[in-house]
Protein backbone atom coordinates (compact mmCIF):
# COMPACT_ATOMS: atom_id res chain seq x y z
CA UNK A 1 0.00 0.00 0.00
CA UNK A 2 1.17 3.99 -0.36
CA UNK A 3 -0.89 6.57 0.46
CA UNK A 4 -0.84 9.84 -1.78
CA UNK A 5 -0.34 12.38 0.79
CA UNK A 6 -0.19 16.08 1.20
CA UNK A 7 0.02 18.73 4.40
CA UNK A 8 -3.47 19.40 4.12
CA UNK A 9 -6.67 18.88 6.29
CA UNK A 10 -8.27 16.13 4.07
CA UNK A 11 -5.34 14.24 3.93
CA UNK A 12 -4.40 15.01 7.60
CA UNK A 13 -7.82 12.74 8.42
CA UNK A 14 -6.09 9.58 7.15
CA UNK A 15 -3.04 10.40 8.78
CA UNK A 16 -4.72 10.83 11.83
CA UNK A 17 -6.45 7.40 11.96
CA UNK A 18 -3.22 5.44 10.59
CA UNK A 19 -1.01 6.96 13.79
CA UNK A 20 -4.06 6.11 16.40
CA UNK A 21 -4.16 2.70 14.92
CA UNK A 22 0.13 2.64 15.27
CA UNK A 23 0.58 1.82 12.07
CA UNK A 24 2.95 3.70 9.28
CA UNK A 25 2.89 3.42 5.47
CA UNK A 26 4.48 4.57 2.36
CA UNK A 27 3.68 8.13 1.47
CA UNK A 28 4.05 10.28 -1.69
CA UNK A 29 3.72 13.53 -1.56
CA UNK A 30 1.09 15.30 -3.95
CA UNK A 31 2.07 18.99 -4.03
CA UNK A 32 -1.49 20.41 -4.09
CA UNK A 33 -0.31 23.82 -3.71
CA UNK A 34 1.64 23.52 -7.07
CA UNK A 35 -1.29 21.91 -8.34
CA UNK A 36 0.27 18.39 -9.32
CA UNK A 37 -3.16 16.61 -8.40
CA UNK A 38 -3.97 18.10 -11.78
CA UNK A 39 -1.30 16.64 -14.05
CA UNK A 40 -1.05 13.87 -16.13
CA UNK A 41 0.51 11.79 -13.96
CA UNK A 42 -1.79 12.36 -11.30
CA UNK A 43 -5.46 11.76 -13.33
CA UNK A 44 -3.77 8.49 -14.13
CA UNK A 45 -3.87 7.40 -10.22
CA UNK A 46 -6.73 9.46 -9.24
CA UNK A 47 -9.15 10.79 -12.03
CA UNK A 48 -11.23 13.01 -9.74
CA UNK A 49 -7.93 14.88 -8.48
CA UNK A 50 -8.07 14.58 -4.99
CA UNK A 51 -5.84 13.72 -2.14
CA UNK A 52 -5.68 11.49 -0.07
CA UNK A 53 -5.52 8.48 -2.17
CA UNK A 54 -4.44 4.77 -1.20
CA UNK A 55 -3.25 2.23 -3.73
CA UNK A 56 -3.56 -1.28 -2.77
CA UNK A 57 -1.01 -4.06 -3.54
CA UNK A 58 -2.96 -4.98 -6.73
CA UNK A 59 -2.92 -1.58 -8.09
CA UNK A 60 -6.57 -0.74 -6.86
CA UNK A 61 -6.76 2.88 -5.69
CA UNK A 62 -9.34 4.83 -3.37
CA UNK A 63 -9.92 7.99 -2.92
CA UNK A 64 -12.44 9.78 -0.40
CA UNK A 65 -11.64 9.54 3.12
CA UNK A 66 -14.41 7.22 4.02
CA UNK A 67 -14.02 4.78 1.61
CA UNK A 68 -10.24 4.86 2.55
CA UNK A 69 -10.98 4.30 6.42
CA UNK A 70 -13.48 1.14 6.02
CA UNK A 71 -10.42 -0.18 4.37
CA UNK A 72 -7.90 0.43 6.96
CA UNK A 73 -10.17 -0.61 9.65
CA UNK A 74 -10.55 -3.74 7.80
CA UNK A 75 -6.87 -4.37 7.79
CA UNK A 76 -5.82 -2.85 10.99
CA UNK A 77 -8.55 -3.63 13.31
CA UNK A 78 -7.25 -2.60 16.58
CA UNK A 79 -8.18 0.15 18.29
CA UNK A 80 -11.06 0.70 16.33
CA UNK A 81 -12.37 4.06 15.75
CA UNK A 82 -15.48 2.97 13.42
CA UNK A 83 -17.24 0.90 15.78
CA UNK A 84 -17.33 -2.61 17.07
CA UNK A 85 -21.04 -3.77 15.83
CA UNK A 86 -23.36 -2.60 13.22
CA UNK A 87 -25.21 -0.29 15.50
CA UNK A 88 -22.05 1.64 16.79
CA UNK A 89 -20.76 1.63 13.33
CA UNK A 90 -23.82 3.48 12.21
CA UNK A 91 -23.87 6.02 15.07
CA UNK A 92 -20.01 7.06 14.28
CA UNK A 93 -20.72 7.40 10.83
CA UNK A 94 -23.92 9.43 11.71
CA UNK A 95 -21.26 11.81 13.62
CA UNK A 96 -18.17 11.25 11.41
CA UNK A 97 -20.62 12.48 8.32
CA UNK A 98 -22.59 15.62 10.30
CA UNK A 99 -19.03 16.91 11.48
CA UNK A 100 -18.06 16.51 7.80
CA UNK A 101 -20.99 18.18 6.51
CA UNK A 102 -21.71 20.91 9.43
CA UNK A 103 -18.02 21.69 10.26
CA UNK A 104 -15.43 20.68 7.13
CA UNK A 105 -17.66 21.79 4.60
CA UNK A 106 -18.55 24.87 6.39
CA UNK A 107 -14.56 25.38 6.73
CA UNK A 108 -13.86 24.60 3.06
CA UNK A 109 -16.78 27.10 1.87
CA UNK A 110 -15.32 30.06 3.54
CA UNK A 111 -11.72 28.82 2.63
CA UNK A 112 -11.82 28.02 -1.09
CA UNK A 113 -13.75 30.99 -1.63
CA UNK A 114 -11.87 33.65 -0.15
CA UNK A 115 -8.40 32.72 -0.92
CA UNK A 116 -6.72 34.38 -4.06
CA UNK A 117 -4.68 30.60 -4.67
CA UNK A 118 -8.01 29.08 -4.88
CA UNK A 119 -9.54 31.02 -7.72
CA UNK A 120 -11.45 28.77 -9.73
CA UNK A 121 -11.09 26.40 -7.75
CA UNK A 122 -14.20 27.09 -5.41
CA UNK A 123 -14.77 23.39 -5.21
CA UNK A 124 -12.87 19.93 -5.55
CA UNK A 125 -11.96 17.55 -8.35
CA UNK A 126 -11.19 18.20 -12.05
CA UNK A 127 -13.20 21.07 -13.14
CA UNK A 128 -13.34 24.35 -12.66
CA UNK A 129 -15.51 26.50 -10.37
CA UNK A 130 -15.74 30.12 -9.63
CA UNK A 131 -15.45 31.14 -6.13
CA UNK A 132 -18.43 33.34 -4.90
CA UNK A 133 -18.40 35.82 -1.63
CA UNK A 134 -21.52 34.77 -0.54
CA UNK A 135 -20.60 31.29 -0.09
CA UNK A 136 -17.46 32.44 1.65
CA UNK A 137 -19.37 34.39 4.11
CA UNK A 138 -21.67 31.21 4.69
CA UNK A 139 -19.14 28.96 5.03
CA UNK A 140 -18.24 31.70 8.59
CA UNK A 141 -21.74 31.64 9.57
CA UNK A 142 -21.99 27.55 9.26
CA UNK A 143 -18.73 27.50 11.13
CA UNK A 144 -20.55 29.58 13.97
CA UNK A 145 -23.34 27.07 14.30
CA UNK A 146 -21.23 24.20 14.22
CA UNK A 147 -19.31 25.68 17.15
CA UNK A 148 -22.98 26.43 19.11
CA UNK A 149 -24.27 22.75 18.31
CA UNK A 150 -20.56 21.02 18.81
CA UNK A 151 -20.66 22.66 22.36
CA UNK A 152 -24.06 20.82 22.81
CA UNK A 153 -23.47 17.72 21.96
CA UNK A 154 -20.10 17.54 24.17
CA UNK A 155 -21.69 18.71 27.45
CA UNK A 156 -23.14 15.23 27.35
CA UNK A 157 -20.43 13.19 25.90
CA UNK A 158 -16.80 12.79 26.29
CA UNK A 159 -16.33 12.26 22.13
CA UNK A 160 -18.05 13.17 19.36
CA UNK A 161 -20.14 9.69 19.08
CA UNK A 162 -20.30 9.28 22.74
CA UNK A 163 -17.70 7.44 25.46
CA UNK A 164 -14.66 6.94 22.90
CA UNK A 165 -12.91 8.30 20.31
CA UNK A 166 -13.45 7.68 17.26
CA UNK A 167 -13.02 8.49 13.61
CA UNK A 168 -15.92 11.45 14.24
CA UNK A 169 -13.47 12.94 16.67
CA UNK A 170 -10.66 13.12 14.12
CA UNK A 171 -13.19 14.77 11.31
CA UNK A 172 -14.30 17.21 13.40
CA UNK A 173 -11.19 18.17 15.14
CA UNK A 174 -9.79 18.73 11.51
CA UNK A 175 -12.11 20.86 10.63
CA UNK A 176 -11.68 23.14 14.05
CA UNK A 177 -8.18 23.42 12.92
CA UNK A 178 -9.24 23.91 9.65
CA UNK A 179 -11.17 26.93 10.40
CA UNK A 180 -8.63 28.04 12.71
CA UNK A 181 -5.64 28.37 10.97
CA UNK A 182 -7.02 28.60 7.43
CA UNK A 183 -9.62 30.96 8.00
CA UNK A 184 -9.25 32.74 11.07
CA UNK A 185 -12.69 31.46 12.71
CA UNK A 186 -11.64 30.18 16.02
CA UNK A 187 -13.73 28.50 18.64
CA UNK A 188 -15.69 31.06 20.91
CA UNK A 189 -14.81 31.26 24.35
CA UNK A 190 -18.50 30.45 25.43
CA UNK A 191 -18.07 27.00 23.45
CA UNK A 192 -16.00 25.52 27.02
CA UNK A 193 -17.00 22.01 25.94
CA UNK A 194 -15.28 22.41 22.47
CA UNK A 195 -12.68 23.88 23.84
CA UNK A 196 -12.09 21.43 26.61
CA UNK A 197 -12.61 18.57 24.43
CA UNK A 198 -10.17 20.24 21.62
CA UNK A 199 -7.45 20.55 24.35
CA UNK A 200 -7.79 16.80 25.52
CA UNK A 201 -8.02 15.53 21.64
CA UNK A 202 -4.98 17.44 20.71
CA UNK A 203 -2.74 14.98 23.91
CA UNK A 204 -3.11 12.42 21.50
CA UNK A 205 -0.07 11.35 19.30
CA UNK A 206 -1.83 11.32 16.62
CA UNK A 207 -2.82 14.92 16.93
CA UNK A 208 0.26 15.53 15.26
CA UNK A 209 0.18 13.50 11.94
CA UNK B 1 -37.72 -0.61 13.49
CA UNK B 2 -39.12 2.27 11.67
CA UNK B 3 -38.43 4.62 9.08
CA UNK B 4 -39.39 8.68 9.08
CA UNK B 5 -40.07 8.70 5.48
CA UNK B 6 -41.18 11.41 3.13
CA UNK B 7 -41.52 10.99 -1.03
CA UNK B 8 -38.52 12.86 -1.69
CA UNK B 9 -34.93 12.12 -3.10
CA UNK B 10 -33.28 11.84 0.11
CA UNK B 11 -35.65 9.26 1.51
CA UNK B 12 -35.91 7.40 -1.46
CA UNK B 13 -32.04 6.42 -1.22
CA UNK B 14 -33.50 4.31 1.75
CA UNK B 15 -36.74 3.04 -0.07
CA UNK B 16 -34.83 1.92 -3.01
CA UNK B 17 -32.24 0.02 -0.63
CA UNK B 18 -34.88 -1.43 1.52
CA UNK B 19 -36.94 -3.04 -1.88
CA UNK B 20 -33.80 -4.55 -3.52
CA UNK B 21 -33.34 -6.11 -0.26
CA UNK B 22 -36.82 -7.14 -0.26
CA UNK B 23 -37.68 -5.83 3.08
CA UNK B 24 -40.51 -3.79 4.24
CA UNK B 25 -40.47 -1.69 7.76
CA UNK B 26 -43.12 0.37 9.38
CA UNK B 27 -42.66 3.78 7.88
CA UNK B 28 -44.26 7.07 9.59
CA UNK B 29 -44.34 10.37 7.02
CA UNK B 30 -42.43 13.56 8.19
CA UNK B 31 -44.46 15.89 6.13
CA UNK B 32 -41.08 18.15 5.14
CA UNK B 33 -43.63 20.39 2.53
CA UNK B 34 -45.60 21.47 6.11
CA UNK B 35 -42.38 21.91 7.67
CA UNK B 36 -43.10 18.85 10.31
CA UNK B 37 -39.02 17.94 10.16
CA UNK B 38 -38.71 21.20 12.31
CA UNK B 39 -41.39 20.97 14.50
CA UNK B 40 -40.96 19.84 18.61
CA UNK B 41 -41.71 15.91 17.87
CA UNK B 42 -39.76 15.32 15.24
CA UNK B 43 -36.78 17.80 16.67
CA UNK B 44 -36.58 15.15 19.81
CA UNK B 45 -35.99 12.23 17.45
CA UNK B 46 -34.06 13.64 15.30
CA UNK B 47 -32.27 17.52 15.82
CA UNK B 48 -30.60 17.28 12.77
CA UNK B 49 -34.36 17.91 11.22
CA UNK B 50 -33.56 15.22 8.14
CA UNK B 51 -35.36 12.71 6.77
CA UNK B 52 -34.57 9.84 6.66
CA UNK B 53 -34.19 8.66 10.01
CA UNK B 54 -34.27 5.17 11.30
CA UNK B 55 -35.55 4.11 14.54
CA UNK B 56 -34.05 1.03 15.90
CA UNK B 57 -35.97 -1.01 18.46
CA UNK B 58 -34.16 -0.05 20.92
CA UNK B 59 -35.07 3.73 20.49
CA UNK B 60 -31.55 4.47 19.18
CA UNK B 61 -32.00 6.98 16.26
CA UNK B 62 -30.31 7.09 12.81
CA UNK B 63 -29.83 9.36 10.50
CA UNK B 64 -27.85 10.41 7.43
CA UNK B 65 -28.03 7.77 4.52
CA UNK B 66 -24.65 6.05 4.25
CA UNK B 67 -24.83 5.38 8.14
CA UNK B 68 -28.68 3.70 7.63
CA UNK B 69 -27.45 1.90 4.80
CA UNK B 70 -24.30 0.48 6.77
CA UNK B 71 -26.90 -0.45 9.65
CA UNK B 72 -29.65 -2.10 7.04
CA UNK B 73 -26.75 -3.88 5.17
CA UNK B 74 -25.47 -5.81 8.46
CA UNK B 75 -29.50 -6.65 9.67
CA UNK B 76 -30.49 -7.95 6.06
CA UNK B 77 -27.07 -9.13 4.46
CA UNK B 78 -28.72 -10.57 1.15
CA UNK B 79 -28.52 -9.61 -1.35
CA UNK B 80 -25.46 -7.31 -0.51
CA UNK B 81 -25.83 -3.70 -2.50
CA UNK B 82 -21.83 -2.73 -0.39
CA UNK B 83 -19.53 -4.97 -1.31
CA UNK B 84 -18.75 -8.65 -0.29
CA UNK B 85 -15.01 -7.65 1.02
CA UNK B 86 -13.19 -4.78 2.53
CA UNK B 87 -11.85 -3.92 -1.24
CA UNK B 88 -14.86 -4.32 -2.96
CA UNK B 89 -17.23 -2.52 -0.09
CA UNK B 90 -14.08 0.69 -0.07
CA UNK B 91 -14.97 1.09 -4.09
CA UNK B 92 -18.53 0.90 -3.57
CA UNK B 93 -18.53 3.73 -0.51
CA UNK B 94 -16.05 5.99 -3.13
CA UNK B 95 -18.11 5.69 -6.01
CA UNK B 96 -21.41 6.20 -4.00
CA UNK B 97 -20.08 9.40 -2.34
CA UNK B 98 -18.56 10.89 -5.74
CA UNK B 99 -22.11 10.17 -6.96
CA UNK B 100 -23.47 12.15 -4.05
CA UNK B 101 -20.55 15.11 -4.41
CA UNK B 102 -20.84 15.56 -7.83
CA UNK B 103 -24.50 14.70 -8.95
CA UNK B 104 -26.86 14.82 -5.37
CA UNK B 105 -25.39 18.05 -4.07
CA UNK B 106 -25.40 19.56 -7.31
CA UNK B 107 -28.95 19.22 -8.20
CA UNK B 108 -29.66 20.04 -4.44
CA UNK B 109 -27.63 22.98 -5.02
CA UNK B 110 -29.79 23.86 -8.47
CA UNK B 111 -33.36 23.17 -6.35
CA UNK B 112 -32.95 24.74 -2.55
CA UNK B 113 -31.60 27.71 -3.89
CA UNK B 114 -33.76 28.54 -6.64
CA UNK B 115 -37.70 26.85 -5.78
CA UNK B 116 -39.15 29.80 -3.76
CA UNK B 117 -40.57 27.16 -0.93
CA UNK B 118 -36.99 26.61 0.19
CA UNK B 119 -36.36 30.64 1.01
CA UNK B 120 -33.90 30.39 4.08
CA UNK B 121 -33.70 26.91 3.46
CA UNK B 122 -30.81 26.16 0.94
CA UNK B 123 -29.25 23.96 3.07
CA UNK B 124 -30.59 20.91 4.87
CA UNK B 125 -30.61 20.89 8.91
CA UNK B 126 -32.20 23.25 11.69
CA UNK B 127 -30.22 26.57 10.57
CA UNK B 128 -31.19 28.88 8.30
CA UNK B 129 -29.27 30.01 5.11
CA UNK B 130 -30.46 32.36 2.25
CA UNK B 131 -30.69 31.28 -1.26
CA UNK B 132 -27.67 32.71 -3.28
CA UNK B 133 -28.37 32.51 -7.01
CA UNK B 134 -24.79 32.17 -8.35
CA UNK B 135 -25.04 28.64 -6.33
CA UNK B 136 -28.38 27.57 -8.45
CA UNK B 137 -26.24 28.25 -11.45
CA UNK B 138 -23.17 26.60 -9.81
CA UNK B 139 -25.36 23.64 -9.28
CA UNK B 140 -26.85 23.43 -12.79
CA UNK B 141 -23.49 23.48 -14.08
CA UNK B 142 -21.90 21.03 -11.38
CA UNK B 143 -24.93 18.76 -12.69
CA UNK B 144 -23.89 18.85 -16.66
CA UNK B 145 -19.98 17.86 -15.59
CA UNK B 146 -21.59 14.96 -13.50
CA UNK B 147 -23.87 13.43 -16.63
CA UNK B 148 -20.33 13.85 -18.81
CA UNK B 149 -18.00 12.37 -16.13
CA UNK B 150 -20.82 9.86 -15.26
CA UNK B 151 -21.12 8.88 -19.36
CA UNK B 152 -17.57 8.46 -19.50
CA UNK B 153 -17.77 6.18 -16.13
CA UNK B 154 -20.19 3.86 -17.87
CA UNK B 155 -18.49 3.61 -21.20
CA UNK B 156 -16.31 1.20 -19.28
CA UNK B 157 -18.48 -0.59 -16.68
CA UNK B 158 -22.54 -1.76 -16.67
CA UNK B 159 -23.07 0.26 -13.22
CA UNK B 160 -21.73 2.58 -11.47
CA UNK B 161 -19.33 0.94 -9.23
CA UNK B 162 -18.67 -1.82 -11.82
CA UNK B 163 -20.03 -5.11 -12.37
CA UNK B 164 -22.93 -5.17 -10.17
CA UNK B 165 -26.24 -2.91 -8.90
CA UNK B 166 -24.94 -1.71 -5.83
CA UNK B 167 -26.04 1.79 -3.90
CA UNK B 168 -23.98 3.73 -6.20
CA UNK B 169 -26.11 3.10 -8.82
CA UNK B 170 -29.04 4.30 -6.21
CA UNK B 171 -27.39 7.38 -5.43
CA UNK B 172 -26.96 7.95 -9.06
CA UNK B 173 -30.28 7.49 -10.59
CA UNK B 174 -32.06 9.46 -7.76
CA UNK B 175 -29.60 12.08 -8.51
CA UNK B 176 -30.91 12.04 -12.11
CA UNK B 177 -33.91 11.85 -11.32
CA UNK B 178 -33.92 14.49 -8.59
CA UNK B 179 -31.78 17.23 -11.68
CA UNK B 180 -34.54 16.12 -13.85
CA UNK B 181 -37.79 16.22 -12.47
CA UNK B 182 -36.70 19.15 -9.72
CA UNK B 183 -35.07 21.58 -11.56
CA UNK B 184 -35.47 20.38 -15.23
CA UNK B 185 -31.83 19.73 -16.00
CA UNK B 186 -32.20 16.21 -17.75
CA UNK B 187 -29.42 13.75 -19.46
CA UNK B 188 -28.18 15.33 -22.93
CA UNK B 189 -29.08 13.22 -25.68
CA UNK B 190 -24.93 12.27 -25.92
CA UNK B 191 -24.92 10.51 -22.83
CA UNK B 192 -25.92 7.56 -24.46
CA UNK B 193 -24.26 5.39 -21.72
CA UNK B 194 -26.22 7.35 -18.90
CA UNK B 195 -29.24 7.04 -21.03
CA UNK B 196 -28.80 3.40 -21.33
CA UNK B 197 -27.98 2.53 -17.84
CA UNK B 198 -30.71 4.68 -16.52
CA UNK B 199 -33.02 2.52 -18.46
CA UNK B 200 -31.79 -0.75 -17.56
CA UNK B 201 -31.99 1.02 -13.74
CA UNK B 202 -35.15 2.17 -14.15
CA UNK B 203 -36.39 -1.69 -15.08
CA UNK B 204 -35.88 -2.75 -11.51
CA UNK B 205 -38.70 -3.16 -9.22
CA UNK B 206 -36.84 -1.04 -6.67
CA UNK B 207 -37.17 2.59 -9.08
CA UNK B 208 -40.66 2.64 -8.10
CA UNK B 209 -39.75 2.92 -4.30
Amino acid sequence: MQLYDFPAPTPRRIRMFLAEKGVEIPRVCVDIAKGEQFRPAFRAINPSCTVPALMLDNGTVLSEVPAIWHYLEATYSKPTLLGGNPEETALILMWERRMEFDGYFAAAEAFRNSVPAFACRALTGPHEYDQIEAVAARGRARMLNFYADLDARLATVEFVAGAAFTAADITAIVSVDFAQNAVGISVPDRCENVLRWHERVAQRPSYQA
